[in-house]
C-alpha cells in the first residue's frame, strides 16, 4: 500500500465527506471492468466497505440481503481487484474500476445485465459461462 | 417504432414484471455510451419514465429532486438517444445504452464520475468541456 493511500485511510474524511450516503448509510456502486469497460454489476457499499476496499485492494460491498460485509468472491473465487475508485458529481454513486476474475454474476454470466429489450421483445442476451453449482455448491450467491 | 415494440408498450408486463421497483417506485439506471462504453451517469426511472423512454427513443428519467419526469437534455440539448435497454439479474438496476449528445454531466463534463482516489489522493480527473452557463443559463441541471 502506498504511503498516500495509508494517509487517506488514516484520515478518510477527504473522501467520505464527498459522498452522500442514503438513509441506510449506503452508496450505490457500479463495477466496471477496467480494460474492456464492460459494466459488470451494481451493488452497495457503506463506509466500512469503502475503507476495506481501499485498504485491501479487493472489492468489498455491503449486502443488503445479509446485512453484512460482502467480500466479493470470498466463497466463489470470482474476486474483483480494485483498479480505481471514482464517484459522481453529487456523490451518491461510486464507479469502481475493477479486474474481475471469472464471472461477476451469480447466474454464472460474465455480467449481470443479460436481460434486454431487443428487436422490441424481452430477451436474454448472454449465455451462462460457468455453472453456478461449480461456483457456490449449495449456496447461490456472492 | 417497430410493431413489436408497440406490442410491448401496449402490454408492458413482460418487462415491468421483471423489474423490482423500490419503495419510491423507482429503479436505478446506469447510462453508458453505447460505442465507447464510457459510463456517463446514474439516475432513476419509474414505470412511466421507462415507458416514455421506450416509446420515444429518448431517455427520460424520474427526478427525485423535482419529483417529476426528467426528459434528459430537454433544456440543455444534451439528449440521450436510446440504443438498448438492459436490466440485471435481480431486476433492480437498468443499464441504458445510449448515444449521448454533448456532455452528460451538469458540470459540463462528459461524464459524472470525475472524482477519484488516484495515487492515494482524492483528485478531479476530468476537465469541464462545456461551460454549464452555456447549457443552462440560470438553471443548473438537467
Amino acid at each position: 500500500m502506498s504511503a498516500t493511500i495509508q494517509q487517506l485511510l488514516d484520515n478518510p474524511e477527504d473522501l467520505i465527506s464527498q459522498l452522500k450516503f442514503n438513509d441506510a448509510g449506503l452508496v450505490g456502486v457500479i463495477a466496471q471492468q477496467h480494460d474492456t469497460q464492460e459494466v459488470l454489476m451494481m451493488a452497495w457499499m457503506n463506509k466500512e466497505a469503502i475503507m476495506e476496499t481501499l485498504s485491501t485492494g479487493q472489492v468489498c460491498y455491503w449486502s443488503r440481503f445479509r446485512q453484512a460485509l460482502w467480500r466479493k468472491g470470498e466463497s466463489s473465487g470470482q474476486v474483483q481487484a480494485l483498479v480505481e475508485l471514482r464517484w459522481d458529481c453529487d456523490g451518491d454513486t461510486i464507479l469502481a474500476l475493477v479486474d474481475q476474475t471469472g464471472v461477476a454474476c451469480h447466474t454464472g454470466r460474465r455480467n449481470c445485465f443479460f436481460n434486454a429489450v431487443r428487436d422490441g421483445e424481452v430477451s436474454i442476451i448472454a449465455a451462462v459461462e460457468t455453472d453456478p453449482q461449480t461456483l457456490y455448491g449449495p449456496k447461490n450467491f456472492d
